[in-house]
């Protein structure tokens, strides 16, 4: 069975992913019950399950129930030129890509999040800064959009811009955007045509804050989106995912509000971390990036108050912070902040 | 999005795979509702996931509740000396066979199910007469215990000589034991050491009747089944699937009972094929195949009265029936049989 990942250092379980509750509770055995887990990026106030009935778990999933979320998707996603396949989460599909036959040389812009190192083995890491001029190598290029940790959005123009260079020279674009949902202007989709050589991966669980039902999807040019879709067959995705991702998706007043939320409570997040004379040195809506001289003195004080963050490995000097769902929490995170 | 795969003949679409009642009810618009879909080999007595509550699929499954799902598959399958993944049905298992680096040449024994041959691309097809003289050889082979659709069973003892001689050469033996649930005496795991160089597919949706909850495992060799992890990454299935899987693998007395109603099923469903003057030539407690002239003639009557069952493109004389669920599924069934 799976086991722990190696890892340096006392926190190393840590640093490997977020969402650790329960090495957090070994390790900090003495801290406050329930943990509050601040070390993901997913929305923790999920869209509302149980306004569905319990699907029928019994049969294999149906073609057309199949069809009809990836159509959800693709209108949500604005990929309705495109050719779409749904992921038992994106981490997989992040994971498979090294399969789909994408052109070399492979590059992943860093810092990013952990799993594209392993998405495409021996990828060479640029800074975004390179981007226009590795372009110009062609070859595949995979980047996350917003980037995980730091939050850096790059306006899909651009992006646009970087894939026809791209694929002047035969490459691809890989553009992950697990996080893409919180504003309506960050997806590159809806500026694609059907013979552009770009694929997009996205994420259900995260702004949806249904991280269980592990949803995803790739949507974007033909024949790594279908070379995906055979990878993974006929039933890729449960029955719970089919049915709540096609509502959760045809859901506008749902999506409408969760952004104009999500905004508001980062910013409350922001005046906590302030008050506590922290900077913000990146930040999407669904976490923010706190750069600090000592971010382990930090996470072991907000874990000593059952409060997850998410460390990281490489940089010593930043904790990444999720949202808390309530009132509760928000309380729980000024008071740990504030007895700094 | 998927499509409808290429198939020849009018009923193309339904021997590509079971399980599609949605291509019925377009095809067969006049058939009596609901559908009785006997195409499958799923269980239609459910383990009864509604005891479970919902779980929370908020955040990501846990890394300890993933290991006690595969601790709870691997004691039911009688696989606790050896490496086991849990995977997002068996069938994603099967197609990502091909990126394990098993050792060439490839084959799998046919007749069988229609995936084996997208798991291991451009396998040579053997008959299950030449198992010994092909281990000789080296490499690896794929086969079903049962198989599918003829239900043949080979003893446990049997493959595990088979994987000592493929053994011998740096062969591998993968067996998709998707079936194997059904008796206690089928599964091979329990003969086998950690060192054996076997690698046993597991379904949990078939047996437990949950196919829409996407689950499945890997087991026996460590490099195989470790390689495979690291394809599916740290959040592998769903915590719905994490959720029932645990409950119903611990649930003896659920899986006692249901073998011995399966069985009686499976024998009830023989005599009202032997009273249509129909010959079963093969069998498994979840399936029938029925061998006859005209199956497409059968497959097209059962249609009509709306049950559909799953008909061959390769061989016109073969047809294969479930089980009904409920007393007014048999006498549909035996109504229908019996107008023959």
């Amino acid at each position: 069975m799976p086991k722990d990942q190696p890892a340096a250092g006392p926190n190393g379980t840590f640093t490997f992913h977020g969402g650790r509750q329960d090495a957090a509770r070994r390790r900090f055995a003495d801290a406050p019950q329930p943990w509050l887990d601040l070390s993901t990026g997913i929305n923790p106030i999920a869209w509302p399950i149980g306004r569905l009935g319990a699907p029928d778990h019994g049969p294999l999933p149906l073609r057309e129930a199949l069809d009809g979320l990836c159509q959800a998707a693709a209108r949500h996603v604005g990929a309705g030129r495109q050719a779409i396949t749904a992921l038992p989460g994106s981490e997989i599909g992040l994971r498979l890509l090294r399969h789909l036959d994408l052109p070399r040389p492979w590059r992943i812009v860093v810092p990013t999040y952990r799993t594209h190192a392993d998405a495409l083995p021996e990828a060479e890491p640029i800074e975004v800064g390179r981007l226009a001029a590795e372009a110009e190598r062609g070859g595949t290029i995979l980047l996350a959009n917003p980037n995980n940790p730091d939050g850096r959005v790059l306006p899909p123009a651009t992006l646009v811009g970087i894939a026809h260079r791209l694929a002047a020279r035969g490459g691809m674009l890989v553009i992950d955007e697990a996080f893409a949902d919180v504003a309506t202007d960050i997806g590159v989709s809806p500026l694609l045509t059907a013979d552009d050589r770009v694929i997009v991966m996205r994420s259900f669980g995260k702004f949806f804050g249904l991280a269980g039902v592990r949803l995803g999807f790739l949507c974007g040019a033909a024949a790594p989106v279908a070379a995906m879709a055979a990878m993974l067959g006929d039933w890729p995705v449960s029955a719970q995912a089919i049915a709540c991702g096609t509502a959760a998706y045809g859901d506008p007043d749902w999506i409408d509000t969760t952004r104009r939320r999500l905004a508001a409570d980062a910013a409350a997040v922001d005046r906590l971390l302030h008050d506590a004379g922290l900077s913000v040195s990146g930040d999407c809506p669904l976490f923010r990036l706190v750069e600090c001289d000592d971010a382990a003195a930090l996470f072991e004080r907000l874990a000593r108050a059952g409060i997850l963050s998410r460390p990281f490995d490489d940089r010593p000097d930043w904790l990444r912070l999720g949202l808390p769902g309530d009132a509760a929490g928000f309380e729980r995170l000024a008071r740990t902040l504030r007895h700094r």
